[in-house]
């Protein structure tokens, strides 16, 4: 699972935790219904989470059609807004949960949060 | 839901955001099997999430009582210490999910992460 924060929104660490623990679990919860032997898999290897920055919503768009493409399972994050950003305003791109060798291709050019 | 970062461990951004989520995952898991009405009622809310930090291990294992005699769900993050700490590490204290009534007396007094 690899939890893409949107670098150009700044965000606090407490903010990004946030939208991560976010994406985590609506990955989850889509998995349970649409990818349960993926997840299963995923749990049994310690559930394994990376949190990385790509700079721009461009950037995270691109990531997120490549993923599609690689068959890997996407979620998007919008805040409430309440405190740092818009309303609506996709904060996080979740990926996963996959095996390591089909979503690192994807996402290994990205530095760590 | 309130994700409690273990302060003194100095983690880095990611991989604080990494252990809130691992915590938000776990307490969704759990609660699925012990406290379905609740979690049902949390993801009606916009399933929030705030992530805080207390200093020492020991005020995270004081708030981890004191929650459970609130009746509050509690999970624990050990991390694998494949980077920044030693395996087996507690690096998070997941509270929840619950009603915000129930959960803000036991962590209002903690600052933002």
């Amino acid at each position: 699972m690899v939890l893409v924060l949107r670098g150009e929104l700044r965000l606090s660490a407490g903010k990004a935790a946030v939208q991560a623990a976010h994406a985590a679990v609506m990955l989850v919860t889509q998995a349970e219904e649409h990818h349960a032997p993926g997840l299963r898999a995923w749990f049994a290897q310690g559930q394994k989470k990376i949190a990385v920055v790509a700079p721009t919503l461009e950037d995270l768009t691109q990531l997120e059609r490549k993923a599609r493409a690689h068959g890997i399972p996407t979620v998007w994050v919008e805040d409430a807004g309440l405190t740092e950003v818009p309303p609506g305003t996709r904060t996080c791109l979740g990926l996963g949960p996959s095996a390591v060798g089909d979503i690192d291709p994807v996402t290994r050019h990205l530095p760590l949060l």
